[in-house]
């Protein structure tokens, strides 16, 4: 049994809870970052706050092994006196839908092997694809994360806006927003290009500018740029 | 039964060609665009040609009805002197990856009723998906589809380079990939935006940054600036 307190109750803090509750070999308890008096030990302490949130916390814990669960900060930003790691769901939670935890990539860093194993014994409870990252490499991948996800919702967004605009329903769009991310799990995303930008269709291109926003040219352009430079 | 001859054997008029075949209600045939000569009578000719060709091939046929499948040229780019029409599907075709015809849109056009009706009758032995767009609404909806398309999937692109820059495997990241066009389906993308963007989150911006290339720089400022101006 791995005792588990998890400290924060945003999204993160809200799934974990309900996952860990329902494994057999986890004992979890959950209490908000506002009351850390009197905290109940634990073999782990997950710290599910904000980035922000993450030094001044961190630093009223005493917990023997404190985690955080952020993307973008290092192990370093923890300020417990004992050790440290970092337990950091590369997945996007909306409070709504339940998570299939199958599909999370857990990546966990860790100051020693032991901590490691209890970290990586955790994510098997819930699923199955994990990795050893560390504060480097998740860095990394957090500005990654930003490209397919935040700036690839935004491309959406701006489908959208355009279908308004035109009074035509996004509707139709939705199955080639589907079919364009199932494609990537099989073929490397830059042999699977096709538009008018790789194929330098000038034609089209100025015919497609010709029924976009200022801002929406301006982008267009960049990536058409982008595409055609094959960077 | 419809009669249908397909000209061009490219990626569409294959997947086409195939599709019909399955359907006890079509009797297709399929001829090359280089052989025009002696075409068999049809009650529908699809053109499924390079944009650049529809105007000299459809010049040349003589068939009462004939449509493109082009999602950017206008149903006047057609040449025939009979009736004239637009069959296009939005979705992207893959020559190895076999289609489920019920997950594309097909957008119809034609200039009357009846021949509207026999496209729609065979969208149907294909699909569901069925919707009249006309050739204003469909340039519309193809510079759309370039921003939910190949701009999503250059997102992609530049994702796995950052990751492949780092040593970081960009399987990682497939499952965010996934997750974020699923939820496409029922979250309007403006509502379901996060990261450092929208959260106005500059130190994370700034961090992220120092981890770009030139190329890569300018295009996460243009796309921060966007989310953040909300457009």
């Amino acid at each position: 049994m791995i005792t588990v307190l998890i400290v924060g109750t945003g999204n993160v803090g809200f799934h974990l809870f309900n996952a860990f509750s329902a494994s057999k070999t986890i004992n979890v308890t959950q209490v908000s970052s506002r009351k850390l008096n009197d905290l109940p030990k634990a073999d782990v302490t997950i710290l599910a706050v904000s980035d922000d949130a993450i030094v001044e916390v961190s630093k009223k814990i005493k917990n023997s092994f404190v985690v955080h669960v952020s993307g973008s900060k290092s192990i370093n930003e923890l300020n417990n006196k004992t050790n440290k790691g970092v337990f950091y769901m590369l997945q996007t939670f909306s409070k709504e839908k339940p998570i299939d935890f199958n599909k999370v990539p857990f990546c966990l860093e860790a100051q020693n092997d032991d901590d490691f194993k209890l970290l990586e014994n955790l994510a098997k409870s819930l699923g199955e694809q994990i990795y050893n990252i560390n504060s480097e490499k998740r860095k990394v991948l957090h500005v990654a994360a930003v490209f397919a996800n935040n700036f690839t919702n935004h491309m959406y967004k701006i489908a959208k806006d355009i279908c308004d605009k035109h009074d035509i329903s996004f509707k139709v769009l939705l199955p080639l927003i589907n079919e364009t991310s199932l494609k990537i799990n099989y073929l490397d995303p830059k042999e699977s290009q096709t538009g008018p930008a790789i194929r330098n269709d000038e034609k089209t291109i100025l015919n497609h500018l010709t029924l976009l926003s200022e801002n929406q040219k301006e982008i267009y352009k960049i990536l058409t740029k982008s595409i055609q430079n094959g960077n």
